[in-house]
């Protein structure tokens, strides 16, 4: 019988053009290591199984050729239908709708089948664009805050936040939150002796404290 | 007229089966977002132009399957010749001697050309057995000390230090090290002023002192 207490085996993550590389990067790292003791199985998910890159147009004004490219597992059409987990990322591609389209589509339809849904940085928009945030809390980028509240006023945005969990989503501030977001989530699943363990072994120092944002501050949000 | 000041704009990455994810995409994470203000082209390079994925054989006891595959621009043969900054990561690759044989090569032959070589983790064993590190300063992962000590004797390695300058040569302790390293190069570069505004935009908590490491206790090699 599986309880709220039992670990997922199947996590997915979504990518689209101009997604921000350490949103998701810095959380599959950690999962990467916890894989070597837990069985854990990643699904990459994109529109299309062509290598999605982190390019956008912000780079054009100084003529610069900076990006990466990471290959997708599956399409939004063939994504597995047993996936416990999903991660989104944020990033510019989340500001042009013609990058996240199907994006917001595929997380309305496959949100009741989850068990736990995280967002890194503005991720946490598309999320409110897809109505499953709405009536409930969330944080996101920091930078990016007043551009994130408009896309859903109905969602109950928390400015001064690490992170915020909120029944089964779990949403952290920008780019560099996603790794404390995703140690305390392995702690909350797995435990936190596995939590630490990994985080040492990644010579991590962890920010344990979900209110503890010395980056509202700084951005102007509160 | 180039001095040692003058920001370089060309920079390469090295990736080799199971590299780190995270030694990699964290420093290029920050300089993705440095790239919008200042002209930057990244080449990543590898043995041929297929998808270069994170996986090991230490996944196999959990029978995961849990990987990422990014994309490289060049091969070592085809690299550009103009690249000023290499950046090399660690990773249970670098312990298989098929998977990393090219690598050494490629950094023997092209490190004289660099204007800065940069290593995460383990990276600095590569570096080591290149012997571009011989008789420097230089240190790497704190759970491998042991490990990377022996690829060669005839480096001064540095226990405790959460990374080491020796001349154009920096080497970070392990993963999540290699964060503080490109923020502190880069401050070393484009001025501090820079990397601050880089790491709060990213919402990074940067270790700003070298020699602060405690997983040298941790893992037991001071």
């Amino acid at each position: 019988m599986m309880t709220a207490k039992t670990p997922p085996k199947n996590i997915g993550v979504l990518l689209f053009p101009g997604f921000q590389l350490l949103d998701i990067c810095g959380p599959l790292d950690v999962l990467n290591v916890l894989a070597n003791t837990h069985t854990l199985n990643l699904s990459i998910l994109a529109a299309t199984l062509d290598p999605v890159t982190t390019w956008h147009a912000q780079q054009e004004s100084q003529n610069s050729n900076f990006s990466e490219s990471i290959v997708p597992t599956h399409t939004f059409a063939t994504a597995p239908d047993d996936l416990e987990v999903l991660i989104i990322p944020g990033g510019f591609g989340t500001r042009r709708g013609e990058n996240v389209e199907g994006v917001v589509e595929f997380v309305r339809g496959y949100y009741p089948k989850l068990r736990w849904c995280l967002t890194v940085c503005t991720g946490s928009a598309i999320l409110a664009k897809s109505g499953v945030l709405d009536g409930k809390r969330a944080t996101s980028n920091k930078k990016a805050f007043a551009w994130v509240k408009e896309q859903n006023t109905g969602v109950l945005w928390v400015p001064k936040a690490r992170w915020v969990v909120d029944g089964n989503i779990w949403t952290s501030s920008g780019i560099s939150a996603g790794i404390d977001l995703i140690y305390a989530w392995i702690a909350e699943v797995w435990g936190e002796e596995t939590a630490s363990y990994l985080a040492d072994s990644s010579e991590y120092e962890r920010n344990k404290d979900s209110g503890d944002d010395r980056f509202a501050e700084r951005w102007g949000v509160v």
